[in-house]
């Protein structure tokens, strides 16, 4: 168990923002949040899967919505709050610990802020290893498991929702969303202790506090934040350029789009685009893909080795492109199935690893 | 109180139609429904609002979605059961009642066989005095009464949904029936018994159920149909002609569109077009507004007398158009606000009674 209190996480949401390959929401906002939440209520605690009791019963608390929407509209604070609660209700007894759907910037420091209210852990995990645009892409849906969902939204309305699979509960959470501003959030996948330790990716938040600590301290181990990051994450260095397009728009409730990087340094001359939903999907180096999702694409600001999200894209900003592997569990045929290509409109395109895409690293 | 069997629901469906103004959902599918579960579970009381005891509870039950999708698309048959049982989880006491949201084909026989399966009787009224596409344009919404909803569709989703309005009850209500096919059946607005008195457009069930009786014994009287549905209504016939265009298309969950009618015996060379959106709106006589929302504009077949639904409208059909009087709550200022032509989308169009049309009846 390790308590959680403003510094850590900084270093969560910088860490996750890496983690969320574009996607999650603002790391700045899921930072204000929590820190806030932390400030009124004490320190959370974040407590390893293999320490939690066998009456353990973890939620999941996430955002819904396209990011790019959280940059002007403001939560009220208790979406979260009223979520959990609706999703509580469902429930035959209470929740013991508050979980992460997803890391991503925003989605992996909210839960913090929801634990902080309740007094609760954090089980240290996710559900994704990553972020994705859709809440089915998870690995419970791998191994069987369904939810209903608790949604609610910053005006006062909510909804309870039960839906025959997961792909159903993703359907009309979104469509919910979109309904009310595209923004919102939510509570879904109460977990027991055995599904934790079978069903999440174990002890993502930790790594991603530690990608975030590489990011604060890397100069003062005499390396690059990108350098100390393509180590922590065992990835590898895709491209490094300047943005010289971005094409993004709010569509079906998701931000989506594509990015182009032409060449600087070792890549002068070549150019990188890069589709998105929410996050980035697919890297193509001069048209011919290198890394696909379910591996992750990310985004980092040359300088800061800070990730850049898909709602913060801007014309001029220098980057870095990493590539990095997801669980091996999304990589097996029924993991591409739910998160390969085909999965974000690309019926044709097989998945590329970043294994594969060794050669083209500079 | 008066026992509801199979003969007495036919009367009723033939008359909601008359009073559902085009809307309700397909009176056939309504019957069938409400004699099956007569037939399995036996004959359902219809109470007056007067008979209802101090600690009476009644719940409304209504289909939601464009009729049109009514045609092809079947219930499973449970839907409305799901709805109901998942607005009674939020109750604190059992209901005693169930009630119409509307009148209208479908939606004042479908209460009847949510009612034969849990043997509860049936309130006399409904919350409309006739029928709308929208969820909040009902008299409890005049009365400060507002809702949560539970709504189901035939796959085995469903939701519950509390609001800051009725408004936004109806909008996310509609997204989630849009979503699952365009068809749900939902249960919202438990009513004491003094709500009931106060808020709900009292005897409209038995009012139904008389003017279908008029229509099945017309002849016996040496009466036409349509000549004692007038009386019945205390209408105006507006227009006699031929169908010959029906502008038709299912959008945003309502089956919207126009109607062209060109003039038979003493409207012979004269054209009357009818807007719709499930149900009919505006009745214009060579251009002029002569009926318009709340007032009732219903379509009969000049032979039988039965009214056609917007959903069953076709070219050639020879129709008997007349006007009727809405509830004059709902011609007040306020009532005007809910459910006057600006709130279908007529900004500029002033609301026209059946009274003022009265010059144009042959």
């Amino acid at each position: 168990m390790v308590a959680i209190g403003e510094r850590e996480i900084e270093d969560i949401a910088a860490g996750s923002a890496v983690l969320g390959a574009g996607g999650g929401g603002s790391p700045y906002i899921g930072t204000l949040l929590a820190k806030g939440a932390i400030r009124a209520y004490g320190e959370v605690a974040l407590v390893d899967p293999d320490d939690l009791g066998p009456d353990a019963l973890a939620l999941c608390v996430c955002m819904v919505g396209s990011p790019t929407i959280g940059v002007e509209k403001l939560w009220n604070g208790v979406e979260g709050v009223r979520a959990l609660e609706a999703f509580e209700a469902l429930l035959d007894r209470p929740i013991t610990h508050v979980a992460c759907l997803e890391v991503g910037g925003l989605n992996s420091t909210v839960p913090f802020a929801m634990a902080a209210g309740r007094g609760l852990p954090v089980v240290d995990g996710d559900l994704m290893g990553r972020a994705f645009p859709h809440i089915e892409m998870c690995m419970p849906t791998l191994y069987g498991i369904t939810t209903s969902v608790a949604v609610a939204d910053e005006k006062g309305n909510s909804a309870v929702i039960h839906a025959v699979d997961n792909y159903w509960i993703e359907r009309l959470t979104r469509t919910f969303t979109v309904q009310v501003g595209c923004q919102t959030m939510a509570a879904l996948f109460p977990l027991t202790a055995s599904q934790v330790r079978e069903a999440m990716v174990l002890r993502t938040v930790s790594q991603a506090r530690s990608l975030g600590q590489r990011i604060r301290t890397a100069h003062e181990q005499g390396l690059h934040p990108v350098e100390s990051l393509v180590t922590g994450l065992n990835g590898t260095r895709l491209f490094q350029g300047k943005v010289v397009d971005v094409d993004r728009r709010t569509e079906d409730g998701w931000a989506r789009g594509a990015i182009r990087v032409v060449g600087l340094g070792p890549h002068e001359g070549r150019e990188m685009t890069i589709d998105f939903q929410n996050e980035y999907l697919v890297a193509r180096l001069d048209g011919r893909p290198v890394v696909t999702v379910p591996d992750l694409v990310i985004v980092l600001d040359s300088d800061t080795g800070h990730a850049i999200t898909t709602e913060e894209l801007r014309y001029g900003f220098r980057v870095d492109v990493i590539g990095a592997p997801c669980d091996p569990r999304f990589r097996t045929d029924a993991g591409l199935a739910l998160v390969g290509p085909p999965a974000f409109g690309y019926p044709d395109l097989p998945f590329v690893g970043v294994g594969e895409a060794a050669a083209c690293a500079a």
